[in-house]
């Protein structure tokens, strides 16, 4: 109940503090009979590290070692356990401003529930946690490709600037994504994203955006009636993700201007099969897979780490002040939130994917 | 696991199908003490039933009975139990068109995945399973009242019209919002709202719109680190109400345009207790509440349901067809959505309260 | 966490007082495609029910009424819910002792957990609440007969008359056991066990005894590693049933006293399978069925509903008395407690094949 | 779902192989602000690593680490996540038996269950798991102490000696079970204890015993009814323990000896207050703690590995053979369950403390 695991028959549960020894989790529990190795982890968590000319300056290798539940090169069908140790932690960093409450963090509302709090960079409320989110989700992801299901994210807005790709090739999205500082598939916008964050952090501020995600090739039928409808735990997913304020699924709150008549997607054939001819559903009907792309966006918030000073207050003295958050923060989270949430959505499918009885207890012997 | 429960400490089940015998819920469980009567729950049942020029024309008194849980007018502390009867069910009426995919509706996703489906209205997918949801948090909404805390719901948008009311007077808000048919508390834009379905449902169409849910005086301290944050089950629980495309709270997608020096909250002193000057958050920093309003928006789809002709498939000869979805629908679900929003808010912030241990399993005792 | 609901991916939950208005219970949820009428519950409900020489003179006929997720003679693969009334509820009997505690009952333990209690016959401590669990694990039993998976309970033990049938034709042991009014497959043993309550319930006494429960033909494989073994939930189902105070598997307490060269079972070859030559384990190795019986063994203890004289307290007047509990009660309880403990092992038991994959989501596309 | 975490507010992951690099849990959570260091975890796992006379030759010192959820000293209230490397591991003396399905373990379970298995000493399913449980449970049993309730375990029985203990200065019971290689506090007992495992040893053989646990001084109104009941949660938790058959509370199986006007407990009062006279309920009526000490049994088999020819099949050639189980294993393994058992206990009773709101989520307003 205390917050640290997700998933109800594929369970993912997280522990460490952006400060302390190690962050990990514990994958509970993959099938047995995938292969998998530390690099099949790396090459997601290199995606999330920090570097680059946009990004905190903290210097992480992010380094993962599998602990437990593979043997001879392949899953048991017993937990994963997964240890990033914390190599460039600076705790003292954050001893001047130990009795001020940074404004847009968990500072406060940490102290309230705990009756204290670990004041280097936040504990476990810092995005450093989000390591072990995407060490989880990199099994998830391999896992699905076993079954020809594909995720993607991509930077779909930063500071207004907006980019709308034409998503029918995937691949090609995933790979002009990949091949600039913010993660946008539209290269031009890309170049207007990154002015803007260079201009922004010149200014000691941050700026936020939207995270796009798109699953394809999802079986129709996972999902549940009712309260676990699959939009409902991605939304749950994907909200749980720091800084994020918003989740949107299909249309999102575009539906609001919108009539049935344009907003419901035409039932059509495809091949003998049920489909739909638009996508406004984002994939999903009642809660339940359609067939169709699943399509989920997330609204990312600017830093709150910014220079600039803010009005705050010091618990010591119980007295108001200024504050400056100096330090290695990013200015614009988005680019490095993208594989964190599309972590969460393969998290999320999976589950939903060993419910529904799509994904055995074993592979070896399908 | 199949998705018909919702809360950790606090459960609420549910069961029953529109055209069925009757829906139901038990709610495991309230604290032992509660005052609580069969008109508690009936005046919240009386919000979301059908009636009146802008809704369905179906007949439902929503008559609830208690069958459990309750002893000499008090809970016990044992689950309450719930019933109501479908009087009007007219399951015949669906009978023309129970080969046919509806458009918006979840008839493919259900097929698709029990083998079968429940074609009368939409079974355990209809809209009508909120009896139950609503049911259930009117015992919500009376113990946190028993704690100071309200909940309050309006329309904030419907067809493009939105509404910017003054949140410091909610009572108000409420008196207001409960006085029109679209539950719009700003009257000149309830009377544009109205005008607008009107002339959307005389072409047989609908509109969507965004319902807003305030919660004041919750404190401080309640949601759980990482996955299980305040906003993250509360997206959860919006997100799995039928018609939800979208969730956010504080400032939600309108984050991605303001930067972070704009967008955090100045901490203050008030009264000698540490207090946020806005409130971008919505009441929620790090997953947990910092004892601001928790401001929660959901975007609700226009009505799958509309009598203008749609392209659908019919699966008994899978062969491409036309539909036309005549019977008692709203032209727009948004106003009946409010009380239904509000209920899933109020059993989740119960939730939260009995895990952290601010409601007790007794209120006999305190 | 209120203790109202069993299983993971296959829930019960249940609602209800003894002398309330009805008991009930919600299955969350069988697949879709299982023919279920009222009869498969009622045959199961009647086993259970009052009446007879030796048991409680409560007038109760048990009928069941099917409220939501059936249709068309099939289960949708949403929940259903069932209802019970209680007619021959008589709260008042309960009043003269109504501030005295009765020993060996949960009314000390109730008041103390929520400052008050329902005095009605114990309210929802009453054994009356199993009548739910039957309901449900009527349509578990049925569902593992699908799958040529049968359990057989019985009683092995009253009053220190024990039987040790064989069980190499389970049918037979049912019928024998069926056959007579303490449920036990031994029809002398029977017969010693009748007397023997007979001459207990003159003095206004009670006995206790053990039922056993056979499970054949689950497959090899089910079950889970470390904590959610099958044996440990088993002990955790058996020993929720009213009045169990130990739970056994296989060889159970006897292990103590038994080499390990005698206890391991030898691992032989039948018809090119893996198989067992004995059966000390169970059925169960490592948490997880290996393909023989599982064996359960439930200690039931005497009735605490006793018309001697006993010491109590008057919770009123907080001063030491005697009680006399007059009533309609069983002076044995453990014939009545067969089809219950049944009930629990095929909750458990479907459970854990669901988790496992061994029974789909529908019946109807295998 | 897959068995690898224990609790519902108060929960317990683990993680690891017998031979793999380490093994490890992740508590989840306990309240903020308990003093913790490793030699609190320490001195318990002291009490179960391998050595002495009796047990296996396995040289661990099962050095644990804390890897996080503590700061300055103090618990945080998030994961403790602690470790414990593997430094005897053997692997390779599994080798020459790794297609032989090894009578008593879980060899063929786990290979019907995941289609292949993890041959070096048996993986997950080894008994080396507990020292994970211990570890988890030595924060359990801190927790408790805070809040005067003690946990004492010690051994009732080994292969047919019983010993009676006078229980009412469980101090006591705890030194002189400490005392011994048997861990049984009556010290002629224990000699003829040791004397019968070192016999049995000469001959390559096993065998098994009872362990009891008490607990004293947990407050009345802990448990849950119907289906969490405490006992029953107990009988899971202990069943869950690696070689356990059996579990009972209080009278356990002899209570189907013994008639209603025996059993029953008589109620007093003692102090102002209601206790019972004497102890067959074992501290737990109605599922719910009254207040007297809780009493739990385990039976627990003879130890499966031994050195005497037993029959078995090799899974390669698919037929049947002999097998002799060489290696470093325990002749009788109830001295060291005892600790893990405490623990399970231990883990159990925090856990519905925490949901009975009597641990609140941080000790440092208390």
């Amino acid at each position: 109940m205390s917050g640290n695991f997700f998933g109800r028959i594929f369970r993912v549960y997280t522990w460490g503090e952006s400060h302390g020894k190690a962050v990990g989790c514990v994958v509970d529990s993959p099938p047995a009979g995938l292969n998998l190795s530390e690099e099949d982890i790396q090459k997601e968590l290199d995606r999330r590290k920090p570097g680059g000319k946009l990004a905190s300056k903290r210097k992480e290798e992010d380094e993962v070692e599998i602990l437990s539940g593979v043997f001879e090169g392949m899953t048991t069908g017993t937990p994963v356990s997964m240890i990033v140790f914390n190599k460039d932690a600076k705790p003292d960093a954050y001893k001047p401003i130990k009795d001020l409450i940074r404004p847009g963090h968990a500072d406060y509302t940490y102290l309230a529930k705990f009756g204290f709090r670990d004041w280097r960079g936040g504990g476990r409320s810092s995005a450093r946690e989000t390591v072990a989110r995407v060490a989880a989700g990199a099994i998830a992801k391999k896992l699905l490709s076993k079954f020809g299901i594909k995720i993607v994210g991509f930077t779909k807005e930063i500071a207004g600037i907006v980019c709308e790709p034409d998503l029918s090739d995937i691949e090609s999205i995933l790979k002009m994504a990949e091949s600039n500082a913010v993660r946008c598939p539209d290269l031009e916008k890309a170049k207007l994203m990154e002015e803007k964050i260079i201009e922004v952090m010149k200014k000691g501020d941050s700026v936020g955006g939207v995270v796009e995600v798109v699953v394809r090739n999802v079986p129709p039928g996972i999902g549940e009636p009712v309260f676990d409808k699959l939009d409902a735990r991605l939304a749950y997913a994907v909200m749980s993700v720091p800084a994020v304020k918003g989740v949107e699924i299909g249309s999102g709150f575009a539906c609001a201007k919108i009539t049935g008549s344009k907003h419901n997607d035409p039932v059509i054939l495809k091949n003998g099969k049920i489909r739909f001819e638009t996508n406004n559903a984002g994939g999903i009907l009642g809660g339940i897979s359609n067939g169709e792309d699943i399509i989920v966006r997330a609204a990312i918030k600017p830093t709150p780490s910014i220079s600039i000073p803010q009005k705050t207050v010091n618990i010591k003295s119980m007295s108001e002040t200024e504050i400056v958050v100096k330090g290695r923060h990013d200015p614009c989270i988005v680019p490095r939130a993208v594989p964190v949430i599309e972590a969460m959505v393969a998290i999320t499918i999976v589950d939903f994917m060993m419910i529904q009885g799509l994904i055995p207890r074993t592979l070896l012997e399908s």
